[in-house]
Formats: structure tokens, C-alpha cells, sequence
């Protein structure tokens, strides 16, 4: 792991919440991008070497319209930069890490990508991805 | 803000979640600090240009022990390394955004301190931080 590659927070209104991390950062979102596959619609924002990606749910069955039902807005995940996605998941599997996905599947952003159960990372969403080339 | 400094991490035990970490960076935490005046007793870990804090509370009344309580552990907050505390907290004031402290503060890692509210930024506990020189 790399660095943060970026923070995922959960919004309701992925218009009004641009407006909001506008304000926050002083300059706007440099992109947005449907996942139909996850039913989330971004948009991500830059912070020297770190990322903010926003997420609000298209349909009431994506993750994170279940997340916002149970916890309210806030942060959903943490998304470290890996180097090489396959190895990275064997090392933290044999550490006894559950891994939700045990193929890397395409993220947003032109990503590989895998997730750790929060329930073996202290409760923490835990993404791992890999720029695809 | 330049880069995100660190997220923040609620935990209940520092010793079983060091060793969690540790597994998952592959690299033990490099320091750990009391601040007694937040009732917390923190672990930091290096990635790359960012850092991971481990917050455990030392007292019911702490930050930590209540947001345990009401959410679990978890992600507790962000923080964002700035330049200039005083004219970042003046600009994000004048774009409407609630601060919880006035004045900075001396926190954690040597540095100076202030916290957004969450209600004025979707929900997530935003931390300015100074390193003092």
C-alpha cells in the first residue's frame, strides 16, 4: 500500500454536495462518472497526491444508499493505492484478512479494485486498487 | 489543504488494533501519544505521504468513548494538512462552514488543531492541522 489513493463518502444529492467540497477545497470536482455495476454515480475531487470521491446512489438496492439508510451521510470507505492489486490481496488474505470480492473487479476511476470486510479492519471499509494500465 | 495528513480511526483497544494495522501496512506504528487534554491515547502509522491515527479514549467522557457508543469503531475523521491554520479556518468560515473551535489547538503529532462540524460538511468530522515548527 501506497498511500491513500482516496476517501468515498456517501451523499444524498451528489449536486448539492459538489457545491459543498467546492467550497471546501476552492476548487471543483475534475470529474464525475457513473458505475452502473455498483449503482453509484461520482465525482472526484483532487488533493495533492489524495483523492475525495463523492458517492450518491442510483438505485434504492446500491450500497450506499444502505449505507446512508442505516448511518446517515459521511465517510463509506478508505481506498489505498496498490502496485500490484493480486498480490496485495493473497498477502492480506493469508494475514486473516476477509476479502468481500476475491477477484479484482473495475472500479471508478479506471481502477482495479478489492474491499476488506470492515468487520476484520476495526470497522473500516477498506478498498484496495490498482490503476489499470 | 495540500494533502489529507490522516484519517483518524475510533478504536477500543490500542494494542489489539496496532497489531491489526501492522499486519495490514506491513509495518509497525512509528509513535505513540497521549493527549490528555482530548482523552485519548493515539498510534500513528505511515503511508506513504499520509498517516493512519488510532484513537483510543482514556475516559467515558472522551470524543472517542462517545462516538463508540453511539457508532462503533470506525472512521472518526480527516485531516488535512493546511499552511496557514488562521486564514484556512477565516476562508472556510466565510464560505459558511461552522467551526467547532475557534482558536487552534494543540493536538496530536505536533501539531495545531481545528475541527469543522459534521453537519456543515456531510456529515464527516473534518480536522485542519498545522505542523507547529
Amino acid at each position: 500500500m501506497r498511500k491513500i489513493e482516496h476517501i468515498g463518502i456517501a451523499v444524498k444529492n451528489l449536486e448539492t454536495s459538489n457545491l459543498l467540497f467546492e467550497k471546501l477545497f476552492g476548487a471543483p470536482a475534475y470529474k464525475q462518472e457513473e458505475v452502473a455495476s455498483e449503482g453509484v454515480k461520482t465525482s472526484f475531487f483532487m488533493n495533492g497526491p489524495n483523492k475525495i470521491e463523492l458517492l450518491e446512489a442510483t438505485n434504492p438496492e446500491s450500497p450506499i444508499a444502505k449505507f446512508i439508510d442505516k448511518k446517515g451521510e459521511g465517510i463509506h470507505h478508505i481506498a489505498f493505492d496498490v502496485k500490484d492489486i493480486v498480490s496485495e490481496m493473497k498477502r492480506l488474505k493469508d494475514e486473516g484478512f476477509i476479502l468481500l470480492n476475491e477477484i479484482p473487479k473495475k472500479g471508478a476511476d479506471n481502477k482495479l479494485v478489492a474491499f476488506l470486510h470492515p468487520k476484520t479492519t476495526n470497522g473500516v471499509l477498506i478498498e484496495l486498487c490498482q490503476e489499470i494500465d
